[in-house]
């Protein structure tokens, strides 16, 4: 009984791909990355750059190139190759795109014999999850997309600067939409363990410049500043990638925000949006509900109904 | 300008000691761990036995012998050195004892210079912390007790098998005294963010045999189970230990339940005990006052009784 | 498709059982790990004291208690349980008893259905691996002893002080038996790549009170060293351990010096002794024969006889 | 006694830079980066996407923008920044370039008070770190170059894959120039501590087929592989800065092939062009000179003269 390897296939390779390809070889996260692109040379020169790091990491990861055929054996696919909306798209003609390069891809690997969890990062994120879901006829669990993840690693982001706190001391997820009609649940944000409500509360005047709006606001825009500023973002969104596949790889179990299709969860069917999960060794092992307050179930109720027009127009596309 | 090592002395080199420097070596956490021990033999052995790991190690730790007096450029103190309760010993002995050896151990660390922190896992921790701050005349904020930070871990750990979670995705606390009168925080325990008491609120059926009095029990008892079966326990509060030092040695600002000096926090002056803390590079850069109800606060208070009056046993003594 | 957990059983909960568990819980080297032991109520102490480390871990790693005849999915099984020579016994005596032990911890493991990798550390290694490869009926290549892995982490641990140089930045074999007979290759020890013999040929003012010898002596007596002062050598061993299993895991074929069963190589057959071997996911891959000097293929040859003559008695045993 | 954090400066945020830093995030091997860019929003962009990989990281690390004055206390400086070659310009004009950025970048840190080492990937690599040399007037042990490191890591994961052996089991030099002119030193390329010389001696028909000349003109070419692929190369590099940046940090004295000011090793003097050298807190610590035979002396010497034809240039520029 040779030990099987932990594979983890990487279809597309530019910028957000290959960030979470070298997160990975620099944590030693699994024993093989293959990377995939439109681009077979594009691949195989993102591979031949990771292959060159071995020796100068703890533990060595192989790093090669293949095609979506090749997928049979691996135990997740990672997604990140989408449309690249083009000036004077509308919306639609951005989701009828996804729709078509999504189906190029996810058909020739489930065809290859993947039998293992998808893992999507492409944008819109949970539209594309959810299309992956149904190009891919897999059960609902072992598709995921990052969603909210990198959002709410960026609000503890801020959050740990402001308070001056390791962001691992600190609790919280923005839910919904990866776009715009997201939220930050700030009735269950912590701060080692304690309530930033209640931190507020206590705190009035040495906190009173504190605007929660604002710190919503820029946990939102995150993205956009960065992307105005270097024309991508890869780093965070590829450690969280890499966040993800290791709690699937470990069956760790850990709690992350992701892109999950609801089954009555939250009281919403058919869509895939931002909600806490426990992501194991199958994939989603369970969905947390949390409590939400009245303003809070609004915006996601919000956020839910702008997601299902994307799809819904999809079905139509 | 050379960079000045990170180097580590750990006063006691018996199980606790010296798993806390192979953890500190597995882990890469700092340059140079100098072993201390009564029976200078022993710290030798420990420390030519962790040297002969560097070769299996990603980084490597230089790891020699030394004695308190040579404790002058550490930046941490680790106190694992403590008196061993005999049989007949009334608790006024034992405390009397703690005193004395306390004394031996900080009295030529401090005079060889050291101008760091203390992190002190040695039993009764809250009171040798406390002997610690009187002895060394050090500033509160640079003399740590692991104190509930072990009780804590026992607690997630109890909690992440009955969820089925990845303990870092459990929230919680035991407070007060690393002993009898501790207790768990419940109205501050959160999975995933979300607080048990809502969860066992919405899922009453699922989790009807979930008893959280006897969860509370066998994190206080945790301890006492290992120690009746194996004579010791050292594994858990090596780590604690070392995870404290590295929050420290990389200024992480990571939130953990320490036995700290309190002055006016949490309503008490003058004694030590175990509540949540932000540790950085300066040792307790804050402590987190959690909003205890009404039955915890009294538990507290009672727990704080019971160390106040060890305390007051010493200064008679 | 749900992936398979990494799981490594460990049998005998001693200190080096217990330290090779710490290690690889802190390194994150498997998923899970069974702790076995004569006195199960030890292997469940272990196995609880470990479990309280996941909260300061960055990874999870499960720990519980189990048998020899929980063993079936185990993809490796580590040996550290042995006899204790008494005094008064004789060589034959403790080959004897080691023999029993071996037997009955080896066959119901066998028969559980395990189909994994033995890793051996019990002494005296050479000659338990070779029991254990009798006993359990697998091929050579999933029978692995420690053998002079330690040793020769002894003697780059050395020589780094000496040079003052990385430990990984030497390389170098003892070779032979894990025991008095051992030797050191030095015809093929190299620092930063550059042979030692050219070193000290050049630079002969600058070493003149190096004396390689002095070297081979204090590698051999390293574990004696600390025996003598702390009744136990635990964590070098213990990472050894950690450090192969992860090769196999991960199925890195790092080159380690390993006691294997010879057929052939060296001129050796039927015989088990440390020589360098590819480590990787099936076990050892394949055997470095290095062109040993006439010196040291005297002292193999002769260090082979001694672990021979152990083997015969044992079969007229 | 507060402990000083340990800071990296990145002096260009390309891609090169912000491959530097992203493993630096992952492998946690300082407190503190800060990202440097003659065009600022970019610094701050990269800044800004890496702080959002904390919450996914083992331990925590600082990431922000800043500028060349603000280098004071940092314990390295990475330069990546230089010129990037136009059509139609000369070697000289090159060389030229890459004198005035590299003084415009290297003079405001030194006027910041920078007092720690300079790491140094800009092209042409020996060149630009004999120019850093100059211009900061710091001893030649504190200005180093990536020189052969990625050169000497790619010749490993070359002859890793045709072995089927983990590249840190096999050890060997890429020496002279980071460039055409660059040979690999095959007289102390060892695999598993035993001379590649002696392997394909003893197993002529196995390796009949291999061909050193072409590993060698492989390990040259494949940057140059990567390069027509995708336009960079970033992820080996950055890692070799990491490598290198952590055994400066961590005070490792490992031996890594760099690019350094040789002062009479290997009978030079007055260039500085790659060889192994021994990296400690203070820099390079010492250069290890390898005993190579008649034609490698030669190879070097040839590629010396072609580095010092470039630096002379420079002077008269």
């Amino acid at each position: 009984m040779k030990r099987k390897s932990r594979k983890v296939a990487i279809v597309g390779s530019g910028l957000v791909g290959s960030s979470c390809a070298y997160s990975m070889v620099n944590q030693a996260i699994c024993d093989e990355i293959m990377m995939v692109d439109r681009t077979y040379d594009r691949a195989m020169a993102q591979a031949l750059d990771l292959s060159h790091c071995m020796d100068f990491m703890g533990t060595r990861t192989k790093v090669y190139a293949g095609t979506t055929s090749d997928c049979a054996g691996m135990d997740i696919v990672i997604l990140t190759a989408g449309a690249n909306p083009k000036p004077g798209q509308t919306r639609l003609d951005v989701l009828d795109e996804a729709k078509t390069i999504t189906r190029s891809i996810v058909t020739p690997i489930v065809e290859s014999g993947f039998d293992g969890i998808f893992v999507i990062a492409a944008n819109p994120v949970d539209i594309v999850t959810y299309l992956v879901w149904q190009i891919s006829g897999l059960p609902r669990h072992r598709v995921i997309g990052t969603g909210t993840s990198i959002d709410s690693s960026r609000l503890k982001t801020l959050l740990s600067e402001i308070f001056s706190i390791d962001p691992r001391s600190v609790n919280g997820y923005a839910l919904g939409e990866h776009g715009e009609s997201q939220f930050v649940a700030w009735s269950h944000v912590t701060i080692g363990g304690k309530p930033i409500l209640h931190i507020l509360d206590q705190h009035r005047e040495r906190f009173k410049h504190l605007d929660l709006g604002d710190i919503a606001r820029k946990t939102k825009d995150a993205g956009w500043e960065i992307y105005t500023r270097k024309g991508s973002t890869h780093f965070g969104i590829g450690s969280a990638l890499a966040y993800i596949a290791r709690s699937i790889l470990n069956d760790e179990h850990k709690i992350i925000a992701v892109s999950a299709i609801l089954d009555g969860e939250y009281g919403q069917t058919g869509i895939c949006t931002g909600v806490p999960a426990i992501i194991a060794g199958d994939g989603i092992q369970e969905l947390i509900e949390l409590n939400l307050n009245g303003e809070e179930t609004a915006k996601f109720t919000a956020s839910c109904d702008i997601i299902r027009r994307g799809i819904d127009s999809l079905s139509m596309g």
